[in-house]
């Protein structure tokens, strides 16, 4: 059994770097917030005798050797960024429950077969810089490592100018620290768990994902003298384009979500007809056939308004991630944990993505869910109990032991 | 008979301040680029030997003598201040030309009865700061004096500093200068007088205006964990009250319009569900009535979108500037001295709001528009030819030469 108060104590002291007046996290990776996390997760390693290293998009690795050291290690974590109105579980319950996991086998003076290595992935949330759980993907070979070192965040700050700035720029390089299988506690970020009164997700799938960038160029225009059938109103095209996406994700749902996050108007003023708009659209599902048609409808829709509103409208589809279908062992060990453990359970797809999710494209992967208050999540609202926290910090460790062996 | 050439030099010369790539300019009230202006403008007015004067909203007025000092003055004049991406003419012509009037009367050894006092308004954009035409307002009772020196700016700056910033806060309470009657230059910022070749329009009336802040509640959550049924998204909310607004305008079009400039979603990310927006809206038209029914078909319509998608929708209305109708006599003025100079001329309505639409409510006002390229302004292509300038400027001189008396 884990120590349900000091992983409590654990999420609680690190909430305070980055920490907002409203109790929830804005923590933008690779922020001096993110610095100081880091530096908090690197000491929390080494205490607990883990061997810590940082490769070249600053992931932290913290080795726990076993007794084959032949073996790969079983990788167990998440990540420790946040949204800008971010709350305090989403990434971190599952950074600081894997640490949890250790300290609990350190304590219990448990060995395993298999080294056990903890993980804080880089950039899980995708807020900063595109695309989201990057320095996972550049691990499992979706990007080159210098491909994502250009990556620039809004400010065209580049991700490896951030990382020099807080000193995380690794001297290892991405893919040194091999793994053999990878289990990752998150919160649900869902309503499902707590709507059915279960403790314990047990994931078997993830949503696909796709990350567009959009402009919009209309024509800037008094917005006294400009009558309105003259008008090429770049945000009423917005507009149109984003009640066309709620309607063609509703169209493909259940099964089907999208989202525009960002729309910035260039120049804006209140009495000039917008001109220029840059925006993201989000759009996702766990059918990778639905995601192939929520991409052309959604390309016929904007042409289509486009063309009627005689205005120009770019789309870059900066991020493809498929549909995840975890591995069916790993899955099985998870269920079998709850289980044990005598926790209720039910399969689950993720809405969200994860880096457990770009990590089961080379290597065995799973995932272990526990409820979040109304399933709000990328909210400052977010919120998670400490008995669930730790009956899945328990599931993990369980799992852990049953794929190490002890 | 004006210079063409010395009012196209100035309006070319002083617009390096600010001057943009494109060949427009952003001269933001009271920045520097404003201050180089002003200061340009008081020493042309020096150089013209008025005595220049600035209020204490930063408005500066240089007086010509006349013969009949017991006579109050003939104003004349517009604005330097630019929207973000403004063009070389709104505002400037109508100031410049006022200039160029003092100079070709001080050339010809003309002297007029009444006095004649040029008038640069400052902030009659209002995109820095609302509302627009804001010194006229304050001068003819709108406003208080310290009611405006409150206003502030996106990034809090009040009117008081930023005209302490650039050393214009003057030393004259607003109003010191009286005017007997006010005559305006500018150009049309609409289509209709170069579709219909005509070169003068004689404006007889101007819309009214009103102006919103509006903010949006909804609730930030995850893009891709919170299914569609469950979302309270304040950009879906903003866009359909964009279209409503469209839809609205045009019912009771063609003699009304509706824009929203402005929208800024708060703490965006391409992956959160916005939860939070703040935007404007502008309505007009040279009805009262519909502006009364402009403003009620779009509370209920926003009462009707914020009610059925879950959300909290405030509406402030911060600024209503009713329906414009100039002076009789001065449109006569007006139309007659395009007459005897040969331009062809229309009665028109203007689109814009304007300083002399202020002044209208105290005294005699009436305006000169002369064509702009396609009817484009409010946007850095914004253009006018040379000789329509001249004959708007000519205009101008012999309206004020009938009023002031020879
Ligand atoms: N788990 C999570 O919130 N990941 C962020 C990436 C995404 O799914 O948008
Ligand atoms: N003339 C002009 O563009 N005025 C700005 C105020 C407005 O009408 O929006």
């Amino acid at each position: 059994q884990i120590d349900s108060a000091r992983l409590w104590g654990s999420i609680h002291e690190t909430a305070q770097f980055g920490g907002t007046a409203k109790g929830g996290v804005r923590r933008l990776t690779l922020s001096s917030e993110d610095k100081q996390v880091r530096d908090w997760f690197r000491k929390a390693c080494e205490d607990a005798g883990l061997e810590v290293h940082v490769d070249a998009l600053g992931s932290q690795f913290g080795l726990r050797k076993g007794r084959d050291m032949s073996k790969l290690p079983v990788g167990i974590g998440s990540h420790l960024d946040t949204q800008p109105t971010g709350g305090k579980y989403d990434g971190i319950l599952g950074t600081l429950g894997a640490l949890e996991v250790i300290r609990t086998l350190n304590d219990a003076g448990i060995e395993t077969d298999a080294p056990i290595c903890v993980v804080n992935w880089t950039n899980e949330e995708g807020s900063r810089f595109a695309p989201a759980m990057m320095a996972s993907a550049a691990y499992v070979g979706d990007f080159t490592t210098d491909d994502i070192l250009s990556r620039k965040d809004i400010e065209g700050t580049t991700v490896g100018q951030a990382l020099d700035r807080i000193g995380y720029r690794g001297d290892k390089p991405v893919g040194f620290q091999k793994l053999g299988c990878f289990v990752e506690l998150h919160i649900e970020q869902g309503p499902i768990l707590e709507a059915e009164g279960k403790t314990i997700g047990v994931v078997d799938s993830g949503q696909g994902v796709l990350w567009y960038d959009g402009k919009i160029s209309g024509f800037e225009s008094h917005a006294g003298s400009t009558p309105m059938p003259l008008r090429r109103d770049a945000l009423a095209t917005l507009s149109e384009i984003v009640l066309a996406m709620e309607a063609i994700a509703r169209k493909h749902g259940p099964n089907a979500v999208g989202t525009i996050g960002e729309a910035v108007i260039a120049n804006p003023s209140r009495n000039v007809i917008p001109g220029e708009i840059a925006f993201t659209m989000d759009c996702r599902s766990a059918d990778g056939a639905i995601m192939d048609a929520l991409d052309r409808d959604l390309r016929a829709a904007i042409a289509e308004i486009a063309a009627r509103r005689k205005v120009e409208v770019k789309i870059d589809l900066v991020w493809r991630k498929p549909p995840t279908h975890f591995d069916p062992k790993l899955i099985a060990a998870v269920e079998n944990a709850a289980k044990t453990l005598g926790f209720s359970s039910r399969r689950i797809t993720s809405g969200a993505g994860h880096d457990a999710c770009n990590l089961n494209t080379i290597m065995p992967a799973a995932m272990v869910f526990v409820p979040c208050k109304d399933g709000i999540s990328h909210n400052e609202l977010e919120d998670a109990t400490q008995p669930d926290c730790a009956a899945g910090t328990n599931v993990l460790m369980h799992t852990v032991l049953a794929i190490a062996g002890v």
